[in-house]
């Protein structure tokens, strides 16, 4: 961490400030410059918090140096994750994971006649929405605890692995007993007791990125789970917020080897709601695959039109077996398989 | 409503479409255009959802026209709503309310102070966090109960209601107990589950609005809440995420006249979260009264680089109490009081 | 175009705005709704301001159906484009095309070597900035007109076409008899002049997307240039504006299939700009190519350390070399070749 | 400048880039941490690039601490720039200038009156566009030349300066000539040649903020300016792009006392522009007064429904004149006059 100091600043505050930071368990090395002195910090600076110091009215500047993520951290944890979601392995070298599935759970023989399609074109996992987040209190708030367990019915019949969203930790334990993979929705990315909660349990937890948050956000909230105690934790790029309106949301593609640089964590890529445009989903599924993907998330629904939510975005089950077929191609070249 | 649709969209499909939205209960007028065929739907139309419109091959767009809120909309509400929370009443032609208060709760002694301090400069209501949504897990994430408890004694000893940030349903008995006004944070702006809850309590909310939520995603919150049942909404605007980096949020004072035209809940301004700088608070203080703001909520802290989080956004009491000085003179010239 | 008007707008006040309407070539429906009047107006509405329409004071909305852009649309022109620089064929079916080069000339000598090393790899393009867009009046502003001379050296080296940033109008005289693909930077999008003026040449142009341009304004930068005579325009995606930090821009690559859709301009990558980071240019490259990109421009310096600018995101020799040859299959996976 | 190293860089090259750094007149002061080493740089690092440096494969991070810019810098000039336009003073403690006419001049005729309007409510200045930048080519571009003489017949009819924006440096002797205030559009802040261009004039300048430029890149466009040998610029902030749709754009009204504490140069507000919305405009006004900004930039127009751009954001002039009063008693409030 450093601190920047006004270059005017009382040497008895120079000196406070140094004893302060000491206290703390950290070593202070003073460089004076033309402007400006400089405090490097070396220690754990970890749990100082920037906000706090800057408001000292001498602070003219706090910078980071280290990232704040640790377990999360490649730095040191060096090989790849693999995360098991009931036999499925996401991550490192392993084949890359297509999940396909409608956006919202309609019903039992809706949900397996999808799964069939999904198992069918290739898919390896099914999604399914039975608690959905919808921006207005009048849409269809989702199937609710019928739509689990008619998803775990089209489990029963394909084997397909299930992953729905969780929408608050009331439903903990109904998720921990019947799905495999719990989803936590970009809205809830920073929904801090949710991942406390969700922390605390033996589930993998798949986690979107925040509409609006930052790749560092996104591994701090990656974080919060790991600290919990449960280390299984998968990330999901889905767009972020931006000015551009031809598109739902701008499908950030670089957060691949970013994240891959920087975490040990899979990373797989939504490029349903990131575009909320089916003709779109296939260029961007295929980029998101050269760019070292270790999976992606798909709406697929047979009536896109009759799709109780998002219809737009979703593919049919012809295009989907389709798209996964180009998949392996795109795949093979990078050294993957699907 | 309006949907475009391509101009050789055949006959039948156009035949069935439009038996489909009379079927749900809407009305269906057609403009041939040059490129483009157009329905203009009459009705309630807030119930179709235009993402599964969208999915149809035929469909170029759609454009809702009606706005999607009608419990917070002032077209069907066209006086201002005034919240009383616990004496102090907020909105219309109210006074200016002044909300004051540490980022923390740092323990008893420490917010009694600063209530007295807050109370002596002016300030109507006291915050306090108790629960502290931080980015890190490994930032003090807050004192709890004894946090919440320790404001109820601030209350007794000054008079001043209490508003804390509730971050999960389960402590909801505990706040509607001793808090006098529910704040939802920026992150839990679309917790619906969160809203859901807090739409059958009978207690005011103060809805923040999201880092990157736009005004009608804001509302439609106010609207979720409003919809279970408690109409006592009073929404704060927090600054916006942008790209500039000079501040840590940007702050949209156009939303007060935005809201104050489009519905009639109360609308406050947090200077301190969207500048991040003590040094800007008191202009955009100012500037927000001046734009026809009905509160503001200020961070205080009697030694802000002590401060546990968020110190470099705090006023000492001496500022506080001068801004709020000269805050007097401007809402007078803009017809109100403080 | 769809105006929406208030209920209560009087009679009289309707029937004028119809007539002015109607002077103006347009015919007006008007559907009456529960809250809204509508007018749908069809004819040519692309020359009408809804700037000036929306003052009206009964005017609520103006929502425009038709897309703005003519010249660039593909429903007016359904065959792609395919621009011929200088012996370089670029979009429709034609090779990705690959371009590479340093930021910034730094000598003759210089240029020449890395034009040899950029062929030798299989590049097809030279790329080489002579005069430079910095964001501070100190940095190094580019060598100018020594600069092009010393590409045009390169190219009388190595056969690849050049192409370089026009700052401003007074040098297109230079350009125009120099360069074979006069590129337009991300600054300059909407220096209409400078559109106006490349409109009246015979010179292929690189458009470059604005910092925080949507796709559509892009499109109507296009539209300039076309409208002034010169159709051969390339479009350049080298990534947006946002929130994130870890990345010097956004990398926005469903702008492929989307301009690919909406136009029959070809449309290629800037990996370099848009990540600011060399390290991830090759899987932003590869997912470019299985996005659909018609091309790549890649910035290439045998010393980055040493680049007079922007080091940090140019790839050495060898490394682009590796990644035109990874590129060459992932194009033949999507019907493409290099 | 701090620079980061990883931990493990290899001696010899600590050495180089040492020897390297003060062969470039900069100190260096190496401080060693737990998981990385870092360069504290002492000297005129202005001249040094970062992402030349960020080349470097063992360099982590580079981070400025000196602000890039010196003339605007009020450290190196602590009083406040007064700018005189044609015996109308901007800045310190002189009056707030209010700014007001049409976004285009339509006639003489027509700006004659308008002016007469802005001098009867209390304008000092007179705005109109001779030269219009319009997202499409099919729009009104402006009356050139003529529009530029009819308004040096309202000047001569009023007394009042007149304020023009400029779109090209081939214009810049008509405008030396004829303009008192020559205004730079958003489009064109980075317009680094045109920037140059009015570095070598002696005529203020009226700078406005990029539709997506941070402070930072908005200040050291002024510095261009400044560094061409003219000193007289006057900053004016008109909203930045967001997500948000409600506003045309987002007005930022931290800049005021952002601006005020970095630099020395005088900062007015452009409501009309900001908010795209003629219903917003006092409410923003008012509040930009109360931030303690210099000066108001506002459209006026006798019909905004018959403007030839933009009418929507334009304000009769009746209310424009009732703005001025309001904005008087708010002026006084914080110690200006209008």
């Amino acid at each position: 961490m450093i601190i920047t100091l006004k270059k005017n600043t009382p040497q008895p505050e120079i000196d406070r400030l140094i004893k302060n930071f000491e206290k703390q368990g950290v070593q202070v090395n003073m460089i004076s410059g033309a402007n400006y002195n400089v405090f490097g910090l070396v220690g754990d600076t970890a749990k100082l918090d920037e906000w706090r110091i800057m408001a000292n009215e001498w602070v003219e500047e706090v910078t980071r140096i280290a990232a704040p993520y640790k377990l999360a951290n490649r730095m040191f944890h060096p090989e790849d994750s693999v995360i098991n979601v009931s036999g499925v392995k996401v991550g490192g070298h392993e084949k890359i994971v297509v999940i396909g599935g409608p956006c919202s759970v309609e019903g039992e023989t809706m949900i397996c006649d999808i799964a069939q399609e999904v198992k069918a074109a290739g898919g390896v996992m099914l999604r399914g929405g039975a608690y959905k987040p919808r921006t207005s209190p009048y849409a269809f708030q989702g199937m609710g605890t019928e739509g689990v367990l008619a998803m775990v019915k089209a489990r029963e019949k394909t084997g397909l692995p299930i992953v729905s969203e969780l929408m608050s930790a009331d439903k903990i334990d109904e998720f921990v007993e019947h799905v495999d993979l719990i989803q936590v929705g970009a809205r809830n990315m920073q929904n801090f007791d949710l991942l406390k909660a969700l922390g605390k349990v033996n589930k993998p937890v798949l986690l979107k990125r925040g509409l609006a948050n930052t790749i560092e956000e996104w591994i701090m909230a990656a974080e919060y789970i790991m600290a919990g105690g449960n280390k299984n934790v998968i990330l999901c790029e889905r767009g972020i917020r931006t000015f551009e309106k031809y598109t739902r949301n701008t499908l950030d593609l670089s957060v691949v080897p970013i994240i891959k640089e920087r975490t040990h964590l899979p990373i797989i890529i939504d490029p349903s709601h990131a575009t909320g445009d089916w003709k779109l989903v296939e260029a961007m599924s295929l980029a998101a695959i050269a760019a070292g993907a270790d999976g992606l998330i798909i709406e697929v629904h047979s009536c896109p039109e009759c799709a109780w939510s998002d219809g737009a975005q979703s593919l049919k089950p012809a295009k989907f077996a389709s798209l996964i077929e180009k998949g392996r191609a795109i795949a093979q070249v990078v050294g993957r398989s699907l």
